[in-house]
Parts: structure tokens; C-alpha cells; sequence
């Protein structure tokens, strides 16, 4: 079995991570790995479900948190080994997101004892279709293992807290029109030229940008494909154009709905895709003190992700991550490695049980 | 060898015609059976080229004309054998175009005089890419036999003289933005949205229709596809509207691509495909005797066909022939057994020696 050290440093154990290959669909060697390190922790219960690890503390502390990662990556683009230089380390997922997930099992490796209990989370399938993605599937088979206070994700983020996520649907809206031989024109309408109004509409759209616990999101209203057209020499009698509505967390997808079928109001719309955003939550108790904790610095997250789960099940959860997100998916992907030391500090002090000491890494 | 008898009245000819399937790429069998017939005539000198056959009289006369169709069909679409009504022949290839060619061949056989010399010109693969058009070939290969002063194409024209015909032009506008998440859509610029002017000048573009030998013809420009997008969380960085013009026959298709460079100024234009329209020529002798001899009725031809080839030698032509065309290529084409007929005879009187009576069909 391949083996991992959570004793040696965060860098060092985000390298071992990295040279285990884990794209989607392929993560049995990493969950082997992780599950092996984490049940030899006595103050850790560790449950094994497919490829998803799950080790939580039992402390009865009034809170507990859940500090989840997923293991898999984006397919491999001649980035592997990992590679290490002075500042950063390269190569596929040393942002996306071995580095968070490497500070995670550092903790759960060293802090035997901490002031809140914690749910530590590992799970497959994230970079590829809903249907397929871990944490879907245990919020669905086993909720219990999930239960917590507060929850954080260990995307990239720039060891900033990112809150909250913004919703995404996808739409279509079409143009019908009716058929014509193109050297005949007039006898027939043209449904890619009914289009122009769609696109007007697009155009001349103003996005909302709501600030929400503090926070300035922003929205979109895009068009992300066009498609029309029957032959070289006939008028097309349908042309649909989808649009992605990515709406801040102040709205549900019911909501978000209806406001895009004001805006193409007179149009045929059909909803292909949704997916709800995440409120910051940023009230709550256990969120406000982890935001000082680490240092107070929030920005809203734009995009979607997994926060949007937990938030479905009642748990406010935030972005907290090594690794500048912008780099997520690219072939130059690297983590600095000053971020995947401040962002184990910062968890380690948030978690100390004499109560927020910077403590040294041991 | 399937036969044909050209003895038999223009219906039953037209109906063994099209009981011989010949899709395009399968004239082999119509080619033999037509070139058998017209071999059989003292009168005619008959040339096979590949699945063309060309049958000329030599009487000496001051004029030539061609009488020209082609024997190939689109595909079939569960409608052979023909099937005889009341009032009409249905069946695939009864209007497009083996009435016509049903015409032609009566008149071969049994005119042994005529007051014009004739050249009779049944050739291949009409319905396919110009490539393969049996016309194209022989005007490349054989220039000789086509020369004449005045060609008919049997073209279904509802028995009237269609004259000239329009242009044809396509041309894909593309526009340009810069791609980023539809989660930041600030960051990038649409392509797509971008496209909405394009469509603007459509919507607002008003054809001409200029009057050129006393026909008015009728422009059109029209998007025929148009396509965009990247991936459903991505801004695209190209749309392209590709877009049709059809252009009357006084302009050139260098003219008629200025005029679109024009209409689309600030885009990038790329030709796809052109093919220049052609002049009615009604002003030619040979073609104004036509038109008296078969009643004078002449419309303007708004789509493209094979006169354009002759027009290109220096030759006027027209179509004439029975059939509706708006019933070419549909599964339920049919040819009003009057108005083979008629073309028979019309084009009969036109060519008696004894100038003008209109003859009884032997």
C-alpha cells in the first residue's frame, strides 16, 4: 500500500498526496492511504464508505465542525510528480486541493485533543458529474456522519474565507419561425434573426450585486451558446440561445426562475440545469469566531461549490483553502507553500484548546 | 437493358421514367436506356460521356438551341413506383425533373425536322455537390457540344418561362470576446452577446428588387446557421452568424460580396461559398422567340440552378418545364399531367418547320 507520513510537514505530505494519482474515478489507492493513517489515531472514529473517509472526534465539546476535502483530481495533463521550488509547489492538484486536504489530516493527526469536535471529511468525485460526487452520496446514505455546527471547505481560496456561494441555472430560451427556402426569403420567418431580441435583452441587462452579511456578490446573466440553423439555403424555423444565471445566495432557484422569466418574458424558456447558491451564514456563532479566528478577512465566493451541500442540510460552511482558486484545472497548477503553512496554523489556532494561542506546528 | 419507348404518349414515358431509379451516383441504368433510344434515330448524332448523353441534330440551321434536363433524382423516400391519377402523376422524379426530360425525349424522337438545330443534353448529378455535376464536367471536357445560341433546362417552372436566376453567396460574420467563468462574467467579454448587432442589421437590412428585362427579382439576406459556446460555465470568446445572400443577377460576385463587406463593416467576413447569378437574356433573338412561341408568360428565377452554367459560356437560357417547384424534392412530388402536355406542345410549335402552328402530338 502506498503510504503516507502525517507526521512530517504540510509540504511534505501535500507532495505525498500529489504522487498518489487520484483522478476522479480512480481515488481507491488515496482513501486506502488516508483510512489507513487516520484508524491507527485512537481519539479518532474512522468510517469507510466507498471512497469517501470519515474520522471524527469524540470530545463532547458543545460544537462540532466538519473539515472536509475531496481527494480526487482533474485528469492528468503532464503534471505529475509533484515538483518543489522555493516558493510553491507544482503539479495536479497541489491547489485543487491536496494542499487543503493535506492540512486537514495534519490536524487530525496532531491535535489529539481540540475545543470544538471535529468531523473530518474525505470524499471522491468531485471534479466530475453531480450524480457521481461524494459528498452528495453520504449526505444521501448517511446524514448522521455529517451532522455539525459549521463546516469548512478546504477549496482554494487563498487561505482567505470565501462564504456563502452564488446559485447557477441554465436556461434556453428560443425563437420559432418558420421555414423558407433561403432564395425565397419572404416567404418564411427567420428565427435566428427573432434572436437579436434575446440578445438585446442580454445586453442591456444591469446584475445585481447584493450585499449579504457583509458581503458584495455578484451576479451574471450570460449567454454560453447559440445554436441555430437547418441548411446553407434554408431559413431556419428555430434558434435557441442558453443562458447561465449565476444568482447570488439572497435568491432561491424559485426565485432566480421567475426573475429570468421576467427578463425573456414572451419567450419559451426551459430550465436544463440548477443549482442552489449558499447563504454566507456568517451569523451564526460557530462561523463568526472561526472568521476571527483566522484572521477576519471574507470575501463572497462567485462560484458554485460544495458549500452549497452542507448549506442544503442546515450547516453554514465556508471556502478556506491554500491555493489561488484561479489556478484550479490548469496544467501550471501550484500551491504557495507560505499558504499551506498559514492556513494549518490558523485551523491549529482556532482549534487549541487553551483558546487561541498561535500555536507552533509540532 | 430496362427500355423506354418514346412512341408512347409524354405521360407513360415520363412514368417509365421514373419507374428506372436513379438516384445521383446511379444514372448508369437511365443513361443506357436514353442512349439506346436516341441512338436508334438517323436524325441525331449521339456522344456518351461517363453517365451523359448528348444527341445534336445537323440541319444546317441558322440557330442552335440546347434542350437540356438532368436524370439524376434526390434520394428515395418511399415514393416509387410512379402512381397515374385523374388529374396528376406522383411519384419521385415526376416533377423534378423526368416530366421535362420526358418532354425532351418525345420531341427527339419525333420531330426528324425542326426549324432550330437541337442539341439534346441529359446529363448526371444535379442533386449533389457542383463537384460532381454532369453539366460542370461536360462544360470543362466537351465545350464543343454544348455551344448553342439559346438552352432550355427543363427545370419544373408550372409550364411558364422562368428567366435568369439569382446569385448565391455565404459568408460566416464572426465576432470576438474574451472567454472567463460565467461565475466572473466582468472579467471576460461575450461573444455571443456581441452577436446581437449582426443580427440588428439583418433585422433592419431591406432587400432590393430591381427590374432587369422587365422581370423584378427579389434579394434576400438571411442568417442560415449560427453558432457559439464553449462549455455551459464559460463565457465564449467567437460566435459566428453564417449568413446567405441571394443576389439578382446585375451584380457580379464581386459586387455582391462588397455589398455584404459593407452591410457587416467592422466584422471579420469569410466566403464560404458563391456562385454568381444569371442575366435573364431575354433580349437575345433567339430568346424572345422563345418566349412569343410559348406564350409570353416569363417570371423572374429567385433560386439557383444549372442556367447559370450556360450563362456562364455566353449562352442565355431560361427554365420551362411541367411541375410545380415547390414540390421538388418533397416526398409527395407530382407533375399535372396537363402541363406535360402542354410544355410538349408548346415546345413543338416553337420548333415545327412550318413556323408556328401549333401541331397535334402524333
Amino acid at each position: 500500500m502506498t503510504s503516507l507520513d502525517l507526521t512530517a510537514d504540510v509540504v511534505t505530505l501535500t507532495e505525498q498526496l500529489v504522487d498518489i494519482e487520484s483522478v476522479s474515478g480512480n481515488e481507491g489507492v488515496i482513501a486506502d492511504a488516508v483510512e489507513e493513517q487516520l484508524r491507527a489515531l485512537a481519539h479518532l472514529e474512522v468510517s469507510r464508505i466507498g471512497n469517501n473517509v470519515v474520522a471524527r472526534t469524540h470530545h463532547a465539546q458543545a460544537e462540532r465542525v466538519v473539515i472536509a476535502g475531496h481527494l480526487d483530481t482533474v485528469p492528468v495533463n503532464d503534471n505529475l510528480p509533484a515538483r518543489r521550488d522555493e516558493t510553491s509547489l507544482h503539479g495536479l492538484g497541489t491547489c485543487d486541493m491536496k494542499g487543503g486536504v493535506a492540512v486537514a489530516l495534519r490536524i487530525a493527526a496532531t491535535m489529539p485533543a481540540t475545543n470544538r469536535d471535529v468531523t473530518f471529511l474525505f470524499y471522491d468525485c468531485e471534479e466530475v458529474e453531480a450524480e457521481r460526487n461524494g459528498l452528495k452520496h453520504l449526505g444521501e446514505s448517511h446524514p448522521e456522519l455529517l451532522q455539525a455546527d459549521f463546516a469548512i471547505l478546504m477549496e482554494p481560496s487563498d487561505a482567505a474565507v470565501e462564504a456563502g456561494c452564488q446559485g447557477t441555472m441554465r436556461v434556453d430560451v428560443t425563437t420559432r419561425g418558420e421555414r423558407a427556402h433561403s432564395a425565397r426569403s419572404w416567404r418564411g420567418v427567420n428565427a435566428i434573426h427573432a434572436a437579436a431580441d434575446i440578445l438585446a435583452r442580454l445586453n442591456a441587462y444591469e446584475p445585481r450585486r447584493p450585499v449579504i452579511d457583509g458581503l458584495e456578490y455578484h451576479e451574471g446573466l450570460n449567454a454560453v451558446f447559440v445554436r441555430g440553423g437547418v441548411a446553407g439555403n434554408v431559413l431556419p424555423d428555430e434558434c435557441t440561445v442558453s443562458v447561465n444565471y449565476r444568482f447570488a445566495p439572497d435568491r432561491s432557484e424559485e426565485q432566480a426562475l421567475a426573475h429570468v422569466r421576467e427578463v425573456f418574458t414572451g419567450y419559451d424558456i426551459e430550465v436544463t440545469d440548477t443549482s442552489p447558491g449558499a447563504l454566507p451564514g456568517l451569523s451564526v456563532p460557530a462561523a463568526a469566531a472561526f472568521v476571527q479566528a483566522v484572521g477576519g478577512e471574507v470575501n463572497p465566493k462567485f462560484g458554485w461549490t460544495d458549500v452549497s451541500r452542507f448549506s442544503a442540510l442546515g450547516i453554514p460552511a465556508v471556502n478556506f483553502g491554500p491555493g489561488d482558486p484561479h489556478l484550479a484545472h490548469k496544467q501550471e497548477e501550484q500551491v504557495p507553500l507560505a499558504q499551506l503553512h498559514l492556513v494549518e496554523t490558523r485551523l491549529r489556532t482556532w482549534l487549541e484548546p487553551n483558546g487561541g494561542q498561535i500555536a507552533s506546528a509540532p
